[in-house]
Parts: structure tokens; C-alpha cells; sequence
């Protein structure tokens, strides 16, 4: 297979835009195009989980690829929940390594801030299992109570190690102009101060609600390439190095152990295999933490700690910016936002940012390997990247 | 990139199927792996349009896998409006011919008739253009007879061929088993009798009710494999030896010349030029007859027949089951039916009965060379597909 690189990256500001979804698509799209200074294209791929649902979009891709001109490229639009945009980075990976196509354009794209929050809860719900979960009113933030629970049971999680997720991430979302939430908070404020209980209510128990993501709008672009086509842009060399993909029973209630997370395991040792790195290999790591218990407890899964672990390197600092291995400089998904479509492609982004220098004042000083989990459904379909600078 | 074979095949009827969308995706795939003989696979593709918005079901493709008990296989849904299901197997084809996978299973699958014909038909609308064609109240059909009339008025296309591609698919049907219409139809009862304007009325001037394919649901499935995995299932060697895929402008109107489909030419020169074929070559196709005027116009733009003269080619009785190239034997769209996202699949299906020998009745007699095209949008995303018997 040949090699693939990254040649150009846009993102809009995850946040609420009042765009249709295809120039919401469109607008990294173009950023990344004017990066790159490539005019063509042989292929797109759009990543995006509610066109149909909640935009009355189907056929994105078609809409994308016409919107910027750039007709007559192939397009698909590439669905798998939450993991939509690393999926589709995988599927524009095996378009550059294949030898199918030379440039390929990966944008992904969610409006969900078209709906009000009760509506895009019982969206994202749909990927449930159709009779044995979501009839019953199984949602994605009643899962992960329930799994934040057992870890608080078994592995003494406790509510602080949770807020300090929060706390980390949104510290990180102060140095990301494109965040969702510009908004520090303290330990003080959600956790040990009189007001804490209000400015921070149970969600679903024991998660509060600092600790899930916003519901966001908001777009994200890499333009994958062949090494030559890379090269030409003057920009580092950052090559998607390593790709993975894992399932697990769609039901939580079926799988043998229910708190641990198999296809997040699966994921991220494919992808470090596929790109020749051991978890102490990675700098910097974009985790999927829509509930602040998922970074803890993929930091484990990874490799990064030992089971059960995670939660007490989160609270020595390991994870923060300064840390060993810094998680979810951007913000994450907690602070910086979760328009699930596009997440995956703004943690790639993220990734793209530190390893060529240029996060600003969140960058993780000589990063050479950049690290992705991209989560889909309740841990049931996990994408993990892997991202190295090269010469 | 390595060669792609088929090593198994299965299908639903199309028709009004009252499952759910999970289990008529996961159907054919069983029948696929039985006849396969293959109880693992490397990855799953679900080409799928209207789950989110019609059915209430995210995320297939992970739903799917976990239905057939093939975790942890990674997983995603494609969507390319009605040409999912050819999009779907372009990735399939991606994958194993990059050496990623060996064995990749691709399920296209879709319920429409949940929804009444009304609903169904504004699903279908939401891949046109979402401020200049939906809002105004565009449909497919409505496109669909626009392009009628211009062809009516510039080639002399008169609703007697309109007709005769319907009575030569209603005829092909009777012999598929899994079509959706097991309906005779005759020029005299459709369009001559006294009774033929009652029996087939105005849809959308100058489209009348047999001119339109039916709002069916169903399922098909291909398993992709490296020749080596196909040769132990003891069948037919079929080769997927060519894809092509190429966009348009998303709105009809924008066209240099709207009674063209140069997406229809773009894609069907690609995928002939990669499995090294001529249009003369091909033995039989399934082109995709939405509307009977597209069976038509895309045998021009295919390069079966000039352009202007596809329908006296059609009168000529060419395209008939015992003509110099049989087109639809399945009985196309138009009469096996068209469940949005497997209707590639279903092609793709229909092609490999008939290079395998397997297709009884209707068999086009030493078929080595089959095409598809799948039409994604109103011409402004088509995929095609060649497929060719080997040794």
C-alpha cells in the first residue's frame, strides 16, 4: 500500500451555525483546498450522521462536492455515528493507499443545533439498539451513567477524578479559538462550592453536567494525499500512519465485561501496530470524551495506563498539557464540542495541528506521533488513528 | 491493486417487508455466508439512504454486524442517495484491492414502504438541491419528467417507447422470483386501449404510473473477496474488474445541456476502461430505470447506442431477453423494484446470476461481461460497475 499524508486541513468553530449543513460541510473544505493550494481533487467523502434525520439532507456528499466545484469527483457520504469522521478518514485512507486516487477530501460536517436538545438526544439514541434499547428509553448519556457507576464501584472513580477531566479540557478550550465552550471552570465551582450542586445538576447518576459534551454544529476538513501531492504544499509532513477499527455488541447488556471496552482496545493496538509505535511512542492523544469517564477509561484501554489506573494519572497531572502524555489538548470533545459527524476529522485535525507546530499555546512541544480514538454508538464500533511527522 | 472477486451473493424479495431495517439488511448476508461457506469476515459495508430519517436506525452498519454475530469486523454505512448500494461496493472493492482486507461483506438495504408514498417520495427529494430545487417543491419524479419532455421534443421519444421499456421489465420480472411486480403489462392495456389512461395515469406529465418504479423495500448482498477466498467456494468465478464513479451539478438546471448525463458517461467509460472493455463488449446490463425515460438515455450515454437512438434500439427489440444486449433481465427498478440504498446491490446481484449461469429463466446465454449503473441524485452521482466471468 502506498503511503498517505496529510496535504491540507480546515475547521469551522464548533458551535451553533445558522448555515444549511452543506456550506457548513463545504467551509473547512475550503480552507483546507486554499491550505493546499490544490485546485482538483479525485474524490470526496463526507462523514455525517443526521443529513437525513434533522436536516432534511440526504445525499451530502453530492450537495459538497458540487458546492465547491468540484465536479465530476466520485463522493459518498460515510455514516457511523459518533466515529463517522474517522471512518471516513479510513475509508479516504484506503482511496490514497490503494492507488485509486492520488488526492483525496475528507470533510465532515454535523448540524445538530437545528433541533432542540431533546430532539438531537433521541437522534443520537438512534443508533441504539432499535428493540432492546431504544424502545425502552435508552439514550447515550444513560448509558454512560450506568457505566460510570461501575467504574466508581470497582475501580474508585470518584466524582472529582471526573470533574478533573472536565476542568483539564476546558482549560485546554481556552487556547482553542474554534471551541465550543470558552469557559473556564474549577474544581470549586462544579465540585466543592455551595453553588456546585446548581451549576452543575445531575444528568443522568451519577454523570452532572459538566460532565458531557455540548450538543454542537460545527465542520472539519483534511485533504489526504499521496507523498509527492503533500510535498508540494511547503507545509510538514504529517502521515496518517496507522488506522484501526473494532466492534462489540451493539447492546452494552450483552457484552461479557461490561466495563471494559473491547473495540476501543481492538482500535487503538491495530492502529499502533499498522504504524509501527507502542502506546509510549504517542506525544499528544485526541480521546473520544463525550462522558468525562470515556477518556479515563480509553486512556486504559489504549495502553497509555494500566486498567483501573487511569483516573489516578489524570489526577498526577500525566494527561494535561504539560503532562506526560497530554489528552485532548484541543478541549476534547467536552469543551471544544461534539458535532458527531464531524469529531472525528476535528480530533485528526487537532492531531495535524501539534504535530506540524502549530497549536499555539496549547502546543505539546516536539510532538512527532499524534494519536486518535473516535468512538461510535456506546463502544461498539471504535475508529483509532494514528498520525507521525516525518522528514 | 489486487483483483476482486465475488464469493457470495444473496437477496430479499423487493416488496413490502415488515421488519425491521436491521434484520432485512442482515438477511441476504446470511444467505450470502451460507453460500460462501465463510463464517468470518474482515469488514462490513451497509449501503443504506433513509435509515436515519424513515426508520429511526442509525448507525447500520455497526447494527448489522453485531445482528450476524460477526464483531469485531469494523463497519460502515454508506449513503450515496440511490446509488448507495453500487457506492458500497466501490469501497468493498477499495478494500480488498488495497490489501486491507481479504474479505469484505457489502449489504445494501432499505424500508421505505414504513412510510406512506407521500412521505417516501419527500425522503427521496432531500437529495436535491435544499434551497434551490426541495424548497420549491422539486421531486424526482418531477425532474424525471422535465428530462422526459426535452427528450420527447429533441429525439422524438413518444410514450409508446416510454411504454415498451415497461412492458419489456414487467415481462423480465415475471421470470425473477425476487422481484417486487409480478405483473404482466401490455402496450395495448397501458397505453392503447380504452381503458389505458385509467389504468395508467398521469404521474408527472408526461411520466405516467408504469413509467415510475415502485417505493419497495429489500435487501442484497455481495461478499468481496481476494481470488484465492472465491476459488474455495467452489462457484463460478466472477470478477469485479471495473468501477467508475462521477458527480454533476447537484441542481438539473445548472447543466449545459440538461439532456445530457455526462455523470452516466464519466462513470460507465471508467469502469469499462478498468476492466479493459468496450461498451461492445458488455453481454447484459442493469441500468437504472427509476423512471423508464433513464433505461433509455443511459444505454446512449453508456456508448450502447448513439445518442438520439436508444430508444429505436429498443423498439428494434435489442435490449430484449433474447436481444444483442439484454438490459434490466432482472426486470429493473421498474418491475423488481427499488429499495433506495440496495438497488446497486441488487444489480450487482443480477449480473453475477447471470455470468454464474444461474439466473433460470431469464439467463442470457454465455454471459462473460456484465455492467451496472447506479444513479445517485438525478444524474450528479452515478457509479458503474463491470463485472467479468473468469477461468
Amino acid at each position: 500500500m502506498r503511503e498517505v499524508y496529510v496535504a491540507g486541513i480546515g475547521i469551522t468553530s464548533f458551535t451553533r451555525l445558522e448555515y444549511p449543513l452543506v456550506e457548513i460541510a463545504a467551509y473547512p473544505a475550503m480552507m483546507a483546498l486554499k491550505e493546499s493550494g490544490l485546485r482538483k481533487i479525485d474524490h470526496l467523502y463526507a462523514a455525517n450522521m443526521g443529513g437525513g434525520r434533522i436536516n432534511g439532507q440526504t445525499g451530502l456528499a453530492s450537495a459538497v462536492v458540487d458546492n465547491l466545484g468540484l465536479t465530476p469527483a466520485g463522493a459518498e457520504t460515510i455514516e457511523n455515528g459518533p466515529a463517522s469522521g474517522a471512518s471516513a478518514l479510513k475509508e479516504g485512507f484506503m482511496a490514497v493507499a490503494s492507488g485509486m486516487h492520488d488526492v483525496v477530501l475528507v470533510t465532515g460536517a454535523e448540524r445538530m443545533r437545528a433541533v432542540n436538545n431533546l430532539e438531537a438526544t433521541d437522534f443520537v439514541a438512534t443508533l441504539t439498539h432499535p428493540y432492546a434499547e431504544y424502545i425502552y428509553g435508552v439514550t447515550l448519556p444513560s448509558l454512560a451513567g450506568m457505566f460510570t457507576r461501575l467504574h466508581m464501584d470497582r475501580y474508585k472513580v470518584t466524582p472529582r477524578h471526573l470533574a478533573m477531566v472536565a476542568v483539564k479540557n476546558h482549560g485546554n478550550a481556552m487556547f482553542n479559538p474554534f471551541a465550543h465552550l470558552h469557559q473556564p471552570i474549577t474544581l470549586e465551582g462544579i465540585l466543592d462550592s455551595e453553588d456546585a450542586a446548581t451549576n452543575n445538576p445531575v444528568v443522568a447518576d451519577p454523570l452532572r453536567f459538566f460532565d458531557c459534551c455540548p450538543v454542537s454544529d460545527g465542520a472539519a476538513c483534511l485533504i489526504l494525499s499521496t507523498a509527492e501531492v503533500a510535498r508540494k504544499t511547503g507545509k510538514p509532513m504529517v502521515r496518517l500512519s496507522g488506522v484501526g477499527q473494532a466492534t462489540d455488541t451493539l447492546c452494552v447488556h450483552e457484552r461479557d465485561n461490561p466495563l471494559e471496552l473491547p473495540a476501543v482496545r481492538g482500535a487503538a493496538a491495530q492502529s499502533l501496530k499498522m504504524a509501527g509505535k507502542k502506546p509510549s511512542d504517542v506525544d499528544v492523544a485526541e480521546l473520544h470524551d463525550a462522558f468525562t469517564i470515556l477518556e479515563i477509561v480509553e486512556s486504559e484501554e489504549c495502553g497509555f495506563f494500566k486498567k483501573g489506573e487511569g483516573h489516578l494519572a489524570l489526577a498526577k497531572g500525566e494527561t494535561g498539557l504539560k503532562g506526560r502524555l497530554p489528552i485532548n489538548t484541543s478541549g476534547g470533545l467536552k469543551a471544544k464540542g461534539h458535532p458527531v459527524g464531524a469529531t472525528g476529522v476535528g480530533q485528526a485535525h487537532e492531531i495535524v495541528l501539534q504535530l506540524r507546530g502549530e497549536a499555539g499555546e496549547r502546543q505539546v512541544k516536539g510532538a512527532k506521533t499524534g494519536f486518535t480514538v473516535n468512538f461510535g454508538g456506546f463502544g461498539n464500533n471504535v475508529v483509532s488513528l494514528c498520525f507521525t511527522r516525518e522528514k
